[in-house]
């Protein structure tokens, strides 16, 4: 059924960009109103819902828009004792929608995002300026002090070395929030009422060897070049940490990106972040992540994989077993989550068999 | 003697951010008109005035601006044969007032730059951004996707470590041009007409471990901490290469701030940069640096100075010594370079013999 706001969305958006090789991921616990307002952006892309929590519950979805759900029976279902590395009531449930996806371009947002404004007043098209990011080179070797060289107006400023003016493959693009900014709980206590109104427009690479917090709010990713890496850890129900997903993510990526010579860019595209989560319910959640990240950060800094990890499985592999050796000591939690990243990939080559993901590659 | 333009800038600014600590540099060849703009903002400040080329040429500053001012034969005279270090016919001249200055801080700018407008079309007061900048902390151990986590309104997101969060002391602070941007020959050629008009309200820490092209136009820096790393080398006339003053000076400092654990910045303030240099004149002078600097910013991202040298003078030493080294053979010039690099250190220390660095630093 196509309603009047699709096709003044398709007006806008005669051909959407990857309209067929791109999936949009969304975590959620309620009626996805929220995609309303962004009808005329993504209505034409495939959705996947991940239903967290009750699975009897049922999920508004707004009409006209095409998708496929799955709650945990569905998730318990498909993966078998392998769903075990599927957390449950926390947005880390996302990944299981990376996995399933048959897309090489995934898009994940979350349920309280909805489209921001750029400083002149237009709508921000998000996904656009998100694709926009991956289909053109990072340049992670050298810094560009006029940022995003490839963007019109822009170029590699004097100095540059022109061997690296090629850049290298872009494989995620990690975009930013107006409005309630991506604080941790302790931030959030301390400034309730702060509120981020600048938008920077910028796209920039982060240069390679330094990492970044990714959050999985406004994220977009090469599933071929990168998904297997993009397992949000163990979070949530009968975890002793949450709300850490995007950031496990984050380091093992940039990591493996590092590794392979792959590019990971941040910036543009803003979307306008609605709801402030409790900063009381975060703390628990957090509390034991902000002093294990002062030992987890240093480990991905000098994590350092072998030349024989030439694809994205074999250094998440690696990476897993620097985990288990690694970081064990600091909780036994690291350990699970170390078997956890092997279940991960051996469910992601289940779903996704070599043959088939060649295949996508190619497409 | 005080003007009425004078009286709007001093009402503007009752109390002249580090008027007493800064010394503003320009090099030039010309009439310095372009002060009249930078009245409300600059001209509380001393001025060290580099004249290049004719020193017989007599160079008009507008009144009511304090300045010295130093032609080829004050060089002279003032270094002897250590003058040889210090370039002619070249804006690398410029780093002889940084020489010469007594106060802890630096900004440098050229006579070619105006006040740029901010979006909402308000003059843009680039020094008191670049003190701001250098006043506060820099954050190269982690990258921060809402930018400088200092600034008003924003701060530090979620999955940031908390034992970063003090950063490190700001050694450089680089701005950027509105208008003509710093282009390579070539890509002045190519691109004729392109202009920046993007303004990127940001200003960010360049990573431990990232070099970056680094231009002198529109620069601060804290001469205590960094000063004598910022030899702009030897350029212009005699030499084989022109034009790559700032460069050469940027991966020097960079390397050794992040030896020393001190932070570069990059971004606001931006100048307005009116005049495009002839690029058939620059590809001249470039030529060399285009195919150089692919072997030389592989040399400097592999330098790796000693835990002994603890200070910029000996860490420039043994960038010095590695320069001689590794980059002599690919033109007898690295190896003037080399010596010109510690003649210049024993003229910075000529000029600013210990005990005087150590009581000006203690201010």
């Amino acid at each position: 059924m196509v309603d009047p706001a699709n096709t003044v969305g398709l007006q806008v958006n005669p051909t959407p960009l990857l309209k067929d090789e791109l999936d949009i991921v969304i975590p959620t616990i309620r009626n996805l109103d929220f995609l309303e307002m962004w009808r005329p952006f993504l209505q034409p892309y495939h959705l996947i819902i991940v239903q967290d929590g009750d699975p009897t519950k049922k999920i508004h979805v707004p009409e006209g828009y095409d998708y496929e759900l799955y709650n945990r029976n569905d998730i318990n279902r498909i993966l078998g004792p392998k769903a075990s590395c599927i957390s449950f009531k926390d947005s880390a449930c996302r990944c299981f929608g990376y996995m399933v996806s048959k897309k090489k371009y995934i898009f994940t947002i979350d349920d309280d995002c909805f489209v921001a404004k750029d400083p002149s007043g237009k709508a921000v098209n998000a996904l656009e300026q998100h694709i926009k990011n991956l289909l053109c080179p990072s340049t992670p070797l050298f810094f560009n002090t006029l940022y995003d060289p490839y963007r019109e107006g822009a170029d590699f400023v004097r100095g540059y070395p022109f061997s690296l003016r090629e850049g290298v493959t872009t494989a995620v693009s990690h975009g930013l929030w107006l409005n309630i900014p991506d604080y941790d709980a302790p931030t959030q206590l301390v400034k309730p009422k702060e509120r981020n109104t600048r938008y920077v427009d910028a796209v920039m690479t982060i240069p390679k060897g330094t990492l970044f917090p990714m959050c999985g709010m406004n994220l977009a990713f090469d599933r071929d070049l990168i998904g297997p890496a993009m397992f949000f850890g163990l979070m949530g129900d009968g975890q002793p940490i949450g709300r850490y997903d995007g950031m496990w993510a984050g380091w093992c990526i940039k990591v493996i990106c590092d590794h392979l010579g792959l590019g990971v860019k941040t910036g543009l595209p803003y979307i306008y972040h609605s709801k402030a989560s409790n900063p009381f319910v975060n703390l628990k959640k957090e509390y034991k992540g902000i002093f294990w990240q002062e030992e987890i950060i240093p480990f991905f800094q000098n994590a350092k994989l072998s030349k024989e990890a030439t694809t994205v499985q074999q250094c998440y592999i690696e990476l897993s077993k620097m985990v288990k050796e690694k970081l064990s000591s600091l909780d036994p939690y690291f350990d699970k989550l170390a078997d956890a990243m092997v279940t991960w990939i051996e469910a992601w080559d289940e779903l996704n068999p070599p043959a088939a993901a060649a295949a996508n590659g190619k497409a």
